[in-house]
Parts: C-alpha cells; sequence; structure tokens
C-alpha cells in the first residue's frame, strides 16, 4: 500500500492526496450513521488525474469510493470500515465550463455545487431546476449518480431528465466523453442512462451537459387546507387540466407535520388556525407577470372549490409558506430520532397507501406517529415513524418498521426508494423487494463494466 | 429447421405462424429498401406466448427480428436475406390495457397502434403526447424500441421520457417485469432504458407503462415568415421566454419546401406569396380557451417584432397550416428520390450546420438541391438532398452526399440519427461516426445480454 500511496503522490499536487485525520470529514456520512476509514483521499483537478488514479487503483486492486458533496442520505460516498479504499473527491473540479442560451444547455465538473449551477444559469436567464435541500453543499456528480429528485421533479424531471451528456471514467481508467447536448440522439444503446443513478458503481462521472429551461417571471404559491390526501390528488389533476406544467411543485403535508412545527419552529408563521388535517403546498411558475398568474390560480382554486386556500399575496409570503414545508425535517430533529422513508407509490394509490399503512403501523407500535409529507405530484413521500417513548432506542424498532412500511409499498407497486438511492442503507431492503431477475441483471451489467469490483463496492448491490 | 417450424406450431394457435408467401409483407421495409426472406413469422398472443417462441428460438440457434407495425426508416423490423430468422410480430398483442387518470398512465401491450393509445388517453381526457406521421400504423413496441419522437418532443420528450415502465422477454426466454408506474424510482440500475432505442437487440419489449398528460383544451398556431435561420432560433427562445412549456411544437421550413409544396400539393392552402426564405410553424397549447391562447401568441410575436406572421383564426386554418408541413415527404415522394438524412445538432448550431453543409453540398453537386425541414426546437432537421438530373441513378450519389452531410453533424457535434435510430441503413455510419471506446461499450452490453446473437442480428451493430 505504501507503493501505491507513493505512486498516487507523484499523480497529483500537494494539496491533491489527503491522508490521516485529515481524511475524517470524508469518512462519515451526512447522517451521521455510517463511520468508515480510507486509506487517503484523492483530490484530482482534472478528468485526466481522475483516469491516472483509477488506473493507479485498478493495478493495485484498490477500491474507489466517489464522493461529491457528501450529502448522501444512504452513506453512498463514504468508505467502509476496512481503510483500505481510496476516497476519489471530485471537490476540486468544481466549474460550471459554459452555458449555451441558444441551446439551453450547461456544461459543469462533477464537482460544481448545485447552487453555483443554479446561479450560473440565472446570470444567464436561464433556470436550472433541479433543487432540493443540500443544494448549496451537494455536487453534480452525486446528484447525477443518485439520480436526485426535489421539489420540481413534477414539472422537469429528475437528474435522468435533465441530462443530455456525460463524460465519464470507466473502471480501468478510459474515459468515455459522451459529453454530447443534444435533444434528440438515437444512434445506439444511450450509455449514459446506466451511469446516471448507478450510485458510483460502474464509472466516475466527471463532466455534464445539463438542460436549461427559460428562467420563470411570475410565481404563484397557494397553501390549501384538506380533509383527506384524496382531496390533494384531486386538486393535483384538477389545477393541471387548467394550468398544465405551470405547476411546478404539488406538497403534501400532514397534520401531525404543523403540529411539529409549531413546537419546535414557533418562530415560523403559523398561517392555520385551526390546523387542517392535511394541505397541498402548490406553486406555479410562467413567464410574464406574477399578479397575473396568482389570479389565475384564484380562479382555479374558486371553480374547483377549494374553501380554505392561502393565496400567498407576495414572494415573501410565498416564502414564509415554503419555510414551513422546508423545516419539517428540521423540526424532526429537535424533536427526536426517527424512522425515516423516501417511498413512492403511483400517484393514485398515496391516499390508500397512507391509510393503510397507517392503521398497520398503529396496530403494531401504539405509540407511533408519522410524519408523512413530500412529493404527492411524484407520488412520493418522506414518511417518518417516531416514537413517543423517547428513551426507547428507536433503531432497534426500525426492521420490523421498516417491513411494515415496505410491505404496503410492494403491496402498492411502489418503489423503496423514490429519490434518495440505495447506497448502503437499502442493500438488503432492495435484495428483498426487487426481483431476483432483476438483481440478477443489475449483477450482470456491474460485472461487464467492473469485473475487478473496484468501483464503490458494498453500494447498491449486496457482494 | 422442420422441427423447429413443429414445435413453433404447437406453441401457438393456427393463425400464430404464417409461412411462404404469407410472410411477404413483414419482409419488405416501409421505405422498400430492405428485401429480406423469413423461415416464418411467428404471432404470439401473450407474454407466455413470447416468452415460449424465444426459448425455443434459443434452444435451436434461430434468430429473432421483432417487428410491431413495420413502419421502420432504418430497415430495423426486417429480417436479412438468408431466410433463416423467425420474425417476431407483436401484431396481435395489440390492447390498452388500462387507463389510470389519477396516476396519469396507460398501460399497453407492444402491439398496439399509436393512433389507438393516443384515442383510450382522450376518452379518459387525457392526453398522450407522442405523434408522428406513422401514428396510425406503428405499434408502440417499435416506438419505444427505437425511443421515437417526433413533432411534440420539444414539450413533452421522446419516448424515452414518456415511459415509466416496461416488460421485457429477454434473449433467454426469461421475463422481465419492470411494469410499474412510479414518477420516481432509484432503485439500483434502470434497467428499461437499456430496451428503450436498442431496436430488439436486446429483448423484446411486450408491455410498457406510459405518462399520460391533462387533456390540453386551447391551442394556438402561427405561421411566422422569416429571413434566416437564425431568426427562427431567436424566436423561440424569445416565445419560451413569455410562454414556457405552452410551446408544444416548433417546426422550421424552407423555402424550397414550399416551392415543392406548389409545385405537387398544389391543392393545399399556400398562405405565403411571396414565398419566404423561412418560416417557423409553431403551436401552443393549454388550459383553457383558444381563444385567449391565441390572443397571447399574437401579443408575443408583435412584441417580438414578427411583422410577416399568420396567426391561425380557427382550428381549420390551424389544420391548414400543419397539412403544409406534413405534405413536404408526400411532395418529395411525388417530386422524385432523396438523400435522406435525420439529423440533430445543438439548437443553436442548426443556422451554421445549414449554412456550411448547404454551401459544401453546392460546391460537390452543383445541381444540388436542399430540402431542409423539422423540429428545430430539438435541433433536429430532416435534411433531404435531391439532384435535377433526375435520370442518374441518385443512390450512387448517396455516399458522397452521407458523407458531406455526416462530416457537418460531426463538426458540430452533432448526432447522424436523431429519431429514426440505425437499423441496418446506418450500422456503418454508426461505426464511422461514434467513437471506438463507445462501440466497445455497446457490444459488451450486446454480449452481455445476447451472448448466443439470436436477437434482431445484424442491427445497429456491425457483427
Amino acid at each position: 500500500m505504501n507503493i501505491f500511496l507513493n505512486e498516487l503522490s507523484q499523480l497529483l499536487d500537494v494539496a491533491g492526496v489527503l491522508s490521516g485525520k485529515a481524511t475524517a470529514a470524508y469518512c462519515l456520512d451526512q447522517r451521521r450513521r455510517y463511520q468508515g476509514a480510507a486509506l487517503a483521499v484523492a483530490r484530482p483537478r482534472s478528468t485526466a488525474e481522475v483516469s491516472a488514479v483509477i488506473k493507479l487503483c485498478a493495478q493495485y486492486g484498490v477500491a474507489i469510493v466517489p464522493q461529491g458533496g457528501n450529502t448522501s442520505l444512504c452513506g453512498a460516498a463514504t468508505p467502509d470500515t476496512s481503510g483500505k479504499a481510496l476516497v476519489l473527491s471530485l471537490e476540486r473540479m468544481n466549474r460550471v465550463l459554459k452555458v449555451d442560451s441558444d441551446n439551453n444547455t450547461i456544461i459543469v465538473e462533477a464537482g460544481a455545487v448545485l447552487a453555483q449551477v443554479q446561479a450560473a444559469a440565472r446570470a444567464e436567464n436561464r433556470l436550472f431546476p433541479a433543487d432540493w435541500a443540500a443544494a448549496d453543499s451537494c455536487r453534480m456528480g452525486g446528484a447525477l449518480a443518485t439520480n436526485a429528485g426535489g421539489v420540481n421533479v413534477l414539472r422537469y424531471g429528475n437528474m435522468r431528465e435533465l441530462t443530455l451528456g456525460l463524460e465519464v471514467v470507466l473502471p480501468n481508467g478510459e474515459i468515455w466523453d459522451g459529453l454530447r447536448g443534444l435533444r434528440k440522439d438515437n444512434t445506439g444503446y444511450d450509455l449514459k442512462q446506466l451511469f446516471i443513478g448507478s450510485e458510483g458503481t460502474l464509472g466516475v462521472i466527471t463532466r455534464a451537459v445539463l438542460r436549461l429551461y427559460p428562467l420563470p417571471t411570475a410565481h404563484a404559491t397557494a397553501l390549501v387546507a384538506l380533509d383527506h390526501p384524496a382531496a390533494a390528488v384531486e386538486l393535483l389533476r384538477g389545477v393541471q387540466a387548467a394550468v398544465g406544467d405551470r405547476v411546478t411543485s404539488f406538497e403534501l403535508i400532514s397534520k401531525p407535520c404543523f403540529e411539529l412545527l409549531a413546537k419546535q419552529c414557533p418562530s415560523l408563521p403559523h398561517p392555520f388556525k385551526p390546523l387542517p388535517e392535511w394541505a397541498a403546498l402548490l406553486e406555479l411558475s410562467d413567464g410574464g407577470d406574477s399578479e397575473v398568474l396568482s389570479d389565475q390560480l384564484a380562479q382555479v382554486l374558486v371553480t374547483l372549490d377549494c374553501e380554505n386556500a392561502l393565496l400567498a399575496q407576495n414572494s415573501k409570503q410565498a416564502r414564509d409558506f415554503w419555510q414551513l414545508r422546508e423545516h419539517i425535517p428540521e423540526a424532526q430533529r429537535r424533536e427526536g430520532v426517527s424512522i425515516k422513508h423516501d417511498i413512492s407509490v403511483p400517484v393514485g394509490s398515496i391516499p390508500d397507501f397512507l391509510t393503510e399503512c397507517g392503521q398497520e403501523l398503529a396496530a403494531a407500535f401504539s405509540d407511533a406517529a408519522i410524519i408523512a409529507f413530500g412529493h404527492l405530484g411524484d407520488g412520493n413521500l418522506h414518511y417518518n415513524v417516531f416514537r413517543a417513548d423517547k428513551t426507547a432506542a428507536i433503531y432497534s424498532d426500525e426492521p420490523m418498521v421498516n417491513d411494515i412500511v415496505y410491505a404496503c409499498v410492494a403491496k402498492h407497486n411502489g418503489s423503496i426508494s423514490a429519490e434518495h438511492g440505495i447506497g448502503q442503507l437499502k442493500r438488503h431492503h432492495l435484495a428483498k423487494y426487487r426481483n431476483p431477475l432483476e438483481l440478477a441483471l443489475m449483477k450482470r451489467i456491474k460485472q461487464s463494466f467492473d469485473l475487478a469490483g473496484i468501483m464503490n463496492p458494498g453500494k447498491v448491490l449486496l457482494d
């Protein structure tokens, strides 16, 4: 290993290799569930350097853990405890290379931070629509490797839909240049699709061509009280019928979320008194004028008989509504530890899922509290289970809670990971909830790209 | 082979196997460039029957040519001349299985005709947006296998973006059930992406879950005269900035197209006198009222200083405008044979591509006439070359014309097949214009799925 580290240090500049205590931050995941150890951290500055590092790893059989902003919620970007893997951080390849307004594309390095990409697009009067809580710290390579989602998927799609081209360094160090910026390209197998969402197990994404959109100038936001999730589905379809893709976000929030916010984040504005059983937070965006769009939204809500709807009167109030939604995870953290799920089912099955899963959890855990919220428009809920008895080690209940939740997801032909991926956290669940043929096909692909098994081992697939 | 045919006939009903003359229509491609021969045509009625047929083929090493509506423009769905391959027609698996309005999805069998899928969606007040010339005869399996495009890609994407789940029979007869209807699902490698666009070389698509959208109730259509393609790109971006994704189609038409239409299709309405150098045909769609949307479009066109713009006053006039666009291929056929290209470049590069490629062709062929039209919004042109001297065998010029056109495409980092795929027609071009590593990766995937090479041999990749 000393020979390997020696050769590694010759490939990169003095800041290019970290070892010892300097690797600590790269070895602990965002949720602090996985404390690993690394042989070293390599921090290349170019695709050629990434290639050289990977070739060296292939030569010595050293495992590679690609890492962007280290914001994975599933432990996908941190090494195991062996201390034998090299963390390959893309943080120094962090440039936005080009914004092309005519083609509506942006070319970025894998280490560019999401907020930086959004800002570069905005500076050219364009929108890069991907957006989620970690926007200020996550990096595009990780976003691509997990096919990340967020609050604008309803209209603009996941990272997969936002990607036109990729450059990837393969597990043998070869560089695949698929950095095309084309809307249509039917020339053989679409290789980029394999790397998007593969969580660094097939290669290291180094650059990407991403889609941009016209920058909306009008926004309209409403918070609508509802009796039942079925009313939310109905509202979604009604608003979409009226204004189509101008519905950018459609989020569902349950009463326990509002209660938790009132308790843990009392300084936020709390517009509903009394609290509704459910609420939908929806946002429209468009060219033109916000006042016109807000009037249109108001009219649609009247037409759809929404009796208890709050329409944001200005951008400040819209921010206030969003603050509520965005503070739910923080309120949860303050309350204590919860067992989290990032699930999806067909949009129309959300009401039944909530009823059935809630009943089953209540039967098994009489003191279970459920914090359900998320991207109803995509059929994606963050479905988190609290126990009132905070002295109990909640994680001991996790297997049983997971079994109940995921069985209910499976019953509705849903997904155990809608947007966070598999990483280390859900490998065993993946093996349980996807059928043997699918798992065999995935392994076949893994083996055909990474026979030696050096790319992010122990992630996604069980060995 | 007699034993194989005997066993095959036992797997299917009496109408399930065609042989001899009855196979003729399945062996000639839509453009009549490829006349092949088949051992037989199998016409299964269920996924289980498809599986049984493929297992039999695997056992006897018989090549399989999957076929839907046989509308490939690249000879992707017809067999070679050996007479040893089995055509596997999905035409009897032609049902729309379910429309789910809450989830905005439709489940179809591979043999369902596109127009039938559109109609089933419309009956539930939903839009299935895929649309192109062969809508009345192409089948969804083929549309998926070629990742087909059409006139609404600008807003809704190709078949890839419209697909949520697939069922596929693999080359060994195993059935992969990936028939999920989820908007978000990050659980391992996205297997369906491999089969979409693989032109039947990795497996046979038998069912699919496709996305639906709200059915637009308002339409606005305009035909705008322009001096130059650069003005079309500017117009596109201006209209999108104002009305966003309500721009559903944005087509470019050149003066020679209008001249050809006037000559060959004189009964059509010809609104421009004199003919402009270029024109853009654009369509907006939305919920609400057509009159409101048309007023909005009119206002946008005034703001963008479009001096010679015709706004359709009613749906009849809108149809008239579209008739012009849609009759260009027919007008070409009446004029004579042309050398066709289905290319794409980054949208902003369209003007340079047209100038440069036009000059190079004119230098090489003083009598070359260029019919350029297509989906400017996607950077996709149908770029067809005529020779005035119709007595010459135009196809003898094809290699040289292709070399000029594709070199110009490559210079702009474009694609030699934007939406039609590779099939037999462009295998050699694919080998020339994609880099060796990409071709090697494609072959690796092909081999890992179809080691025996029985799935649509001779298509996409060279042997």
